[in-house]
């Protein structure tokens, strides 16, 4: 329903901190999206990776960037629930999410995201999550 | 192993965001933990309540100064799970992070967060999360 | 809406294993339900602690019976989300489930569940879920 | 390390409701495993389908399954954490778990579970969980 360019707009529009971050929507559709997050050094954490805070608000707008993509303007779906699983340390460089709607319902939809560092196939985290969805 | 204040510094030499948000970790002993996140109007997000991630840092922050209080300066103690479950809008207020520390084995700990607005005592979030201890 | 006993029985009705097993739901009420799962050896696994499977299906029916004794006769509530902890090795003995209903919207619930042997006050497992209502 | 034969057979030794549920591990090797949970009326809850306990025991073997395949006879291997997502209604027939190691580390396997119903393609649930393996 909307593509990457639009999906980014609405992103910054809600969300300040996204757009202070430089987060970049790279791909939407087909119940799914890629999303970058630019590497800032104030991310670091103690021995060199990137802090899971950084990690967990990426996933979050990679799962809202593909309900966006697939429902259009929802900016009122909100996350429920979101579970990560910390796998090796992300190198210091950019970010990607891959995330996939696994299902959507009237009601919620839930997702899958994976992260990785750029030029990376070895994953870094690994998400799922629930977001609820207004009622239409 | 350490109070409040220490646990605060050792927080803020390692992860420059916690200091920019002006994170306070309140209390610290007897496996537990309070921390405070400022309100900032940029972690507002469509609806006008806080955004996930900024729940999702400051739960993590708790569970990290909650094993830095118990065990000391284990820097290197790194989060392997978290998972949150977005209860009610949170106001446009001060968040407070009340961390507990569930099970503390040699190898991980265990812990439980609950998230509430200032002055409010209905739970916003609930979080449980491990963390990896570094091999003494 | 329910008492203990009108709980067990719903619950009796709909899951012949739950009967099978002798689950014993103890107290319902003030959005809390316990559960008892008598100790039974086909649940040990190597080691001699009882099976994962047999603790988070306790928990299930635990969050199912505060439902149900909130809500009245929702048979149709079902699960969308469990996320269990591991804390320690259970006794050879009775499970005990304490579960209290964290947020009850319209359209889902959320709640927490302590696992505990019974006669030891160290938890054995802990437990957050989502269960989605059926519309009314 | 281990085949599918092994596997099963180490598991049964180990967890009698395995053997008496009648799970069969189909196939072992390259960080993955196949099980399958014959349909058993039994498991049926209200509304025909098959109860979330069931798909719990399910993914948690399977999970367990893999491992035993990669590490061999790691019998005191055992469940850290398991985060469930429900996503659709089982059909009434067996059910058949794909677990895939994700990170293989010292300490902890993380591992990823889609559940399928006999031929159908439609995920019913997925699973992530952790493993804690015993030193060596």
């Amino acid at each position: 329903m909307l593509n990457a360019d639009e999906v980014q707009a609405v992103i910054y529009e809600g969300l300040p901190a996204a757009s202070e971050e430089g987060l970049r929507i790279e791909e939407v559709g087909a119940r799914r999206a890629r999303v970058r997050s630019p590497f800032r050094p104030s991310t670091l954490r103690p021995g060199g990776s990137i802090s899971g805070p950084t990690m967990m608000g990426l996933a979050d707008a990679a799962m809202y960037a593909a309900i966006l993509g697939e429902l259009g303007r929802v900016e009122m779906a909100v996350t429920q629930n979101l579970n990560i699983n910390f796998l090796s340390r992300p190198a210091p460089a950019d970010l990607i999410a891959e995330a996939v709607i696994l299902r959507l319902g009237r009601r919620a939809a839930v997702l899958e995201v994976q992260l990785f560092s750029e030029g990376n196939d070895e994953m870094v985290a690994h998400v799922t999550g629930t977001y609820a969805l207004p009622s239409s």
